[in-house]
């Protein structure tokens, strides 16, 4: 099943996306509809059919509680950057002012000159009950898996390199695309899928690896992240990106604007932004 | 003025505290007021009166959309920790799951052995017009604060210094005093207050400064988150704490479940929390 928050007429909707059809449910976005408990059954009713062509994609949790990213979790990416393998996963996260939708535009500041790329495969919760997920166990922790989506995790890394915490490079206004759908774990075959991520820039293949490479798989991160915090219906866990990215490129390539972002992942879909310049600023 | 989200029964709602008494406002908590363009006027306005005596508040804004804290920000602290003083302020997150009210348990999870105390001054956002706040300049960032509120940012050092990203020391569940109201910026003097900061346990006292040791002050603050991400009505900025954390003790010292942990802002109140193990663990 993949499901979508979409753009109606002044208002969204969740829609469960059957090919080029949609069909939208009684429910203001896939937040709302996660927070309903038995919501596998309420995203399966039927409801009225539209075309999918056209319809713009929201955030597909538009205003997730939380957004717990993972920095360095492909043993690649981790050995670019120069660091050793570690214990523990690396924590930090966004608010969700930061997401866009599948092609909404992605607002590249006039404040950096470091705007970067990170493709991730992303898990959002929601457990059939509805219910807060704490301390799960193993099994726990891969029942509140709702599904998998696609974020792009866009950086600026002279921000993120000002002081020893990452926040202020990961969390600029409108630069994260979250989408196109939710897609359930039985669609990508297990809560640990092994699926392509890739990452393109005006069509030039920038990142191309697998989620097999993950050292923290998403039950794992599951279980972590509840050990400090309930996580509720809708939240998000991105999983980290792989090597590719153009802050360890030699020399290093960075977004200027007028770009062509494709971010995608095998058995999920795909994310295609514009970069823009910020005109409000 | 000072305004707080009182629990009543079965529900929230928004009130002004008067010395003894609390005037209900047709508002389910201090977000929802903070939300509303005019809501200075609408703070004002006549309502039921009840004694303040036994009503338990719940966090000023019990889920502001974002909770922007920093580190290392009084002089004499970054001297502690052994840093020097930064150009940049050092930002963090918390999730609104850590809050607290400000009489609530703060709870002490197992899985830590080093749980650790910060007073902490925090400006609430909420401009005049209820719009969000972006790229303030220093007049609108004065303008954006609403009022300051006390906050205990307890931590799980251990956990902190697992990996280079603070985050999984700083947000653990319900664990985050916040309150015990919101105080106009009238009534301690200016939008850059200098206010006594004090932490006891058990009586003891802890931490002792003023904010006027501040390096980067409420309104730069505004000014520099505002530069990455819209700020909204109820967003916390939680100001960093001065010297005197447990941690940088010598031999160091925490919090062991059991000791009454008191938070004090001259001008604005206290927080008394009872630090408790946690049941559900």
């Amino acid at each position: 099943m993949k499901l979508a928050t979409a753009r109606l007429a002044h208002r969204t909707a969740a829609v469960r996306v059957e090919g080029d059809t949609l069909v939208e449910l009684p429910f203001s976005d896939v937040g709302a509809l996660l927070a309903t408990p038995g919501w596998q059954a309420a995203a399966g009713q039927d409801g009225p059919a539209q075309a999918a062509d056209g319809v713009r994609f929201a955030p597909v949790v538009p205003a997730p509680s939380k957004v717990v990213c993972v920095g360095l979790n492909y043993r690649n990416h981790i050995q670019e950057m120069g660091r050793d393998l570690p214990e523990h996963p690396t924590l930090f996260s966004k608010f969700a002012d930061c997401l866009v939708g599948a092609t909404d535009d992605v607002v590249r500041p006039p404040e950096t000159t470091e705007f970067d790329w990170e493709v991730e495969l992303a898990a959002v919760i929601g457990p059939p009950d509805a219910a807060p997920v704490r301390r799960a166990d193993e099994e726990a922790a891969a029942a509140a898996i709702a599904g998998f989506t696609i974020l792009n995790d866009v950086t600026c890394r002279d921000w993120q390199f000002r002081t020893r915490e990452w926040l202020q490079g990961k969390n600029w206004d409108s630069t994260t695309p979250l989408g196109p759908w939710l897609v359930t774990p039985d669609e990508v075959g297990s809560v640990r899928p092994a699926l392509k991520v890739t990452c393109t820039v005006d069509g030039v293949v920038m990142q191309s690896d697998t989620t097999a490479d993950l050292l923290f798989d998403p039950v794992d991160l599951v279980r972590y992240v509840s050990t400090m915090v309930r996580l509720n219906p809708g939240d998000v866990i991105a999983t980290g990106t792989p090597g590719g990215v153009g802050h360890a490129r030699k020399p290093p390539l960075y977004l200027a604007g007028g770009e062509v972002l494709v971010t995608e992942i095998e058995g999920i879909g795909r994310l295609k932004n514009h970069v823009v310049a910020d005109v409000t600023a």
